[in-house]
């Protein structure tokens, strides 16, 4: 069992076919042309299997019509307690119900059975009839008989998709637009933290649900409720599919309650990187495979090879996703592209998926690599685009991700009932929820802890309670568990996550608004006014920079000196950044919107480089920095942090929405500031504290 | 041969594989538990494969990427003589070029040969290998070794996709944005013209191209010159996908350069329409099938059953439609889910989508009942969807189409190379480029003149001879074409016709503008003024409804006065529409923005309804009939319209741009019209004329 690897993983019997997207992509049927007769019945099965699948796939589309219109119902008449998530979960689970009990499809089976003396199965056969050759692809492996006990096992098998198309087609979009909206500002400045959760949480997480899960199957196997094997490389499995966490249903009330920014940059930002940690764990334990027989015990070399799998497909992964990104922002700059929003467009969305592409051809993990690829795209190449591709580029993913997002939460509800392999024991469940559980509180509390002593802006104890609560589960689990359901560990396994997703939407999800109020969470708070000064209880007020550690601070410089110029329009001229010696290749880089731009805020993403010492810095030039022909928002926002002479604050300021406190200085864009400083801006001795 | 039906259609040999798209929809690979070793290189050798179709599609992403930045380049320099697509075939052909010739893949062969008795190839058989049963599905079948003459078989046959993509996943949003930007007041105003084009002149240019033809083959077979089997609906068949005209290179150079309006309406809305009728008369065809052993002889009955398939396909399909299109219209129009634009996008997109679902799934043709669906959406949800989900669907169709037109195109130009079993004959290629010539020829000129009688507003012989050299092949036609490749005579027409569409889009596209100050087409119009007044030479000058023959005039008054309140916010409440004994039934269908609208230009895209009498019409309420709110193009039109008093023309003036004439009458919207007669407008006395 341990032979299998992340991809083409181990499906038991025929019951994983990708009938549905059969529609999409249709088996080219070849006809001998002398037979003729039999021809018109194959072609007849063939459009009735087409036909087939269109119904099919229809069911789902209305499926997610009905989702729409009632979730339209919800929000019109604000109930919150169920998002559409939970909603489209409960109308697969009818539709589940109804095609296992509802509808009987006669049984058509014209199979025929070769056998053949050949002792392995390979992907392709050739296969003689009466002198032509007909090539034929391996579908899977059939199980005895055992499918048979479930009524319609046809109907079901066929509305059962292939679990890569989650990976291939799903989740993707999901993961892109997670990248792309995350709000950047409280991202970077919550980095650390959110850096800590993702990462050491999740490891956490994955190691505590697995010693626990290990301990309830032992249990299980001492008084024989074990149906089959299950090791502990299988419990550190299940740890790391579950430690995945989706709060899109809290996040989705956070957004409309307007909760505090920083609460949601935590989660959100944890959310968006745990599933990436997850994916690349899940990977690397599949990796653990030691040498010789024994191939379930400890063996260092294997634990030290996981380790570098885990590494390498991380960092690989995030290179590729940075790299297309970059290109893309490159492109975008030195072209003149933005004339054509349509063009910019379908370039934006070519470039993100071509990383997906690129990253899966070079053996990374496709998924991974798009949301790095999304971060990049929204944090330089943004603010290249021309305000419609900025609008098109957003709305587009938006609404790929809606749908993409419904259709697995209503597949999940349907799967429930159509997945013909269930195993659900009680013991295994109740120590999965047990993990679980386990596994958040010793992610949330401890690292909370050990944050808070190096944090300025200490995270509350209400909020890590409202962390530990939104542990909810969601497409990233069900995808991974989906993903090889060969073994009994892995049925059971994945019939136990598909509760858990159950159990976390629903309980969780719409527990949301109950909870928020209980733990005294401020609701309503203006994320375009600054929130520090009325900071909840635990929240300490302090400027961006103190909550920085100096790794970030010296990443803020450079991306904002080097990176910013040289791939975006904004940001000071790189003739004024760098050294003088790189003075041609520099004037070649900066565009001259930039130095148009320098002493200007560029719109509300991007970065405000505030009259950076005007004509002080750069030689070669004088810089106009009034605010004039801005948005009326920006200008206010320009205003508001034109008191804060703190390059970093002021660019933080700028990344979304604000949070710097304004001082009472009065608001002068045209006042000269000095240039900032070359060293780390810790000395800056002119930053105001409050 | 004959024995083909219209969907999984003859593939020889396994050359069109859908490897690809095996990228979205991986084959589950089954594996035996017990056999590791060969598990492991069963699933290397999968993700080897996965790896390989990853990099493929990355190509054709890679080769859009550049079409798009050098499409800009053009488009930034005013390059007009050769188009986005016609560039897309240009790098496709050189991806073919250096993909047969020079990137060598070591072959490997790992296939099993079984010689086993079975006299037929069923889509499904079940492998028994020791003990265990493994599923595989056909694929195709292989011939002899004809594919391995060329080198990199096996490197071509991954590039090649299932015809059946181009059908399910590409031809759908290409002929839904056709609907959906149908400009929908100068096709309305066109319609007898467009219909006839569309469907007298396709059937003539079928019939023409297939004599034609006809006798080229057996002139070939006089000489000798021909290797395979020749029928005459083969023939037939070839004038039906030949007669697909697909004008996108001349339509966005019209664009471009604001050609008379109606030239481009008869040429667009003669190329959407003539692409369904292509598809069903090509299906009709292939239904021809005489009973008996003389198969390919003249039978009255299965010409009258072909004949009946060509009206059943045709309406069935319009039907599911237009119904598909009148189902989002009441659910726009009756739940307030414009508050949600995400919501009412995604709603949008699945009900077009279900749209051809349901078509496929009762057995119609998916694409025309697209057409159709997103001519009724264009015409009905459109206007009751909001200003954000405006321009949301049309942004996401827009970038939908041209993905996957210019994706078909460079697929285009790959085939050249990459398909295996080209059969280049120079005799049927002379014989198939003076075929089209002669029929398109037969389609334009002699129905011109017919329609000449009969319009007022005639159309020039320069509009003719523009419209002869604008029947350029496109998508449709190489989308038909391959999608049966089987026989001699498929490979024949299917090389033949890219040749020819290869033909048309680079010489008549790239001669567009030539052509256009050949025949003195007067550019630069103003499509928002009246271009009436200084028409070019052959268009006389008349109002709307002169140009409209009774039919037509009545189907605007129902649809004027019943459909659009039934299906929209606009147009005169049903209250006063419907017979008093459905007062109550009327009250309830409509808005109660239809009583606010009732005498106002609800926005530019709805007819305008002015004034209709005022309280004079409804007897239960008084209407306000000032224009208080609308925005200033919409004012601007108004006022400009007020002058009009034929409700016809008033509508028509607004469903697009406008081409009435203005009078001398000083416009003033809040001038009382009489209410429009209820009798046929003909008898209007308050008409003005020039």
């Amino acid at each position: 069992m341990m032979g299998c690897q992340r991809r083409r993983t181990l499906v038991s019997g025929a019951f994983l076919l990708p009938r549905l997207l059969c529609l999409m992509c249709f088996a080219v049927i070849s006809l001998a042309e002398n037979t003729e007769m039999v021809n018109v019945v194959t072609e007849r099965k063939a459009e009735e299997s087409h036909r087939q699948d269109s119904a099919n796939l229809l069911i789902f589309i209305m499926l997610l019509t009905l989702t729409i219109l009632t979730i339209w119902l919800f929000k019109h008449r604000r109930f919150r307690f169920l998002h559409e998530t939970g909603l489209a979960m409960i109308y697969g689970l009818f539709v589940g119900i109804i095609l296992r009990f509802g509808v009987h499809v006669p049984q058509d089976l014209n199979d025929i059975t070769l056998t053949c003396a050949v002792n392995s199965s390979p992907t392709t056969i050739l296969i003689n009839v009466s002198g032509r050759f007909y090539e034929y692809s391996l579908k899977g492996e059939v199980r005895d008989s055992k499918g048979h006990d479930v009524p319609n096992a046809e109907m079901l098998r066929k509305v059962t998709f292939d679990p890569e198309v989650f990976f291939n087609i799903l989740l993707p979009p999901i993961i892109f637009h997670a990248g792309y909206s995350l709000k950047r500002r409280h991202f970077f400045r919550n980095l650390g933290s959110i850096l800590t959760y993702a990462f050491v949480g999740t490891l956490t997480s994955c190691f505590v649900t697995g010693l626990v899960m290990y301990g309830c199957v032992v249990f299980m196997k001492a008084i024989g409720q074990l149906g089959g094997d299950f090791f502990f490389t299988d419990c550190l499995f299940f740890g790391a599919i579950v430690s995945a966490t989706d709060p899109v249903t809290v996040l989705a009330i956070f957004n409309e309650l307007k909760v505090d920014v920083d609460l949601y940059a935590l989660m959100f930002g944890e959310s968006v990187l745990n599933d990436a940690v997850a994916i690349v764990l899940s990977s690397s334990i599949m990796a653990y495979q030691p040498e010789g027989d024994n191939r379930h015990t400890f063996d260092g070399s294997a634990l030290l090879k996981s380790l570098g799998v885990f590494l390498g497909f991380f960092s690989g992964s995030f290179a590729m996703g940075a790299a297309t990104g970059v290109v893309t922002a490159l492109v975008t700059k030195f072209t003149k592209l933005r004339d054509f929003p349509l063009l910019e467009t379908a370039l934006f969305f070519l470039m993100s998926w071509s990383t997906f592409l690129l990253a899966e051809a070079c053996g990374f993990t496709g998924v991974v690599a798009v949301l790095f690829c999304g971060i990049t795209q929204a944090h330089y190449t943004y603010n290249n685009l021309s305000v419609e591709s900025k609008s098109r580029t957003k709305q587009l993913f938006e609404l790929l991700n809606f749908l993409a997002e419904n259709f697995i939460f209503s597949y999940m509800g349907l799967t429930l009932f159509s997945f013909q392999h269930h195993v659900f024991n009680p013991f295994f469940i109740i120590g999965a929820f047990l993990a679980i559980l386990l596994g958040r509180a010793a992610n949330i509390y401890p690292l909370s802890f050990l944050l808070n002593l190096g944090r300025k802006n200490k995270i509350a104890s209400n909020f890590q309670h409202v962390m530990m609560f939104s542990g909810l589960r969601g497409a990233m689990t069900f995808a991974l568990s989906i993903r090889d359901t060969a073994t009994y560990a892995r049925q059971m396994m994945f019939s136990t996550t598909l509760l858990i997703v159950f159990f976390t939407v629903w309980v969780c999800g719409g527990g949301t608004t109950p909870v928020l109020s209980l733990m005294h969470i401020r609701v309503g708070v203006d994320t375009d006014q600054d929130n520090s000064v009325t900071a909840p209880d635990g929240m300490t007020q302090r400027s961006t920079k103190h909550e920085s550690a100096w790794p970030f601070r010296l990443w803020y410089t450079f991306d904002h000196n080097y990176l910013k110029p040289f791939l975006t329009h904004s940001g000071p001229p790189l003739t004024s950044t760098l050294p003088a010696c790189c003075g041609p290749i520099a004037r070649c880089l900066t565009s001259t919107q930039a130095y148009e731009n320098a002493g200007q805020l560029h719109d509300e993403d991007t970065e405000l480089i505030l009259n950076d010492g005007g004509s002080l810095m750069y030689s070669d030039m004088t810089v106009s920095t009034d605010a004039q022909g801005m948005p009326t928002a920006s200008s206010q926002l320009y205003s508001l942090a034109g008191t804060s002479d703190d390059p970093l604050d002021r660019e933080l300021a700028f990344g979304g929405t604000r949070l710097v406190l304004p001082t009472d200085e009065p608001p002068d864009p045209l006042t000269s500031f000095p240039p900032p400083p070359p060293s780390p801006p810790l000395t800056d001795p002119l930053r105001h504290r409050v």
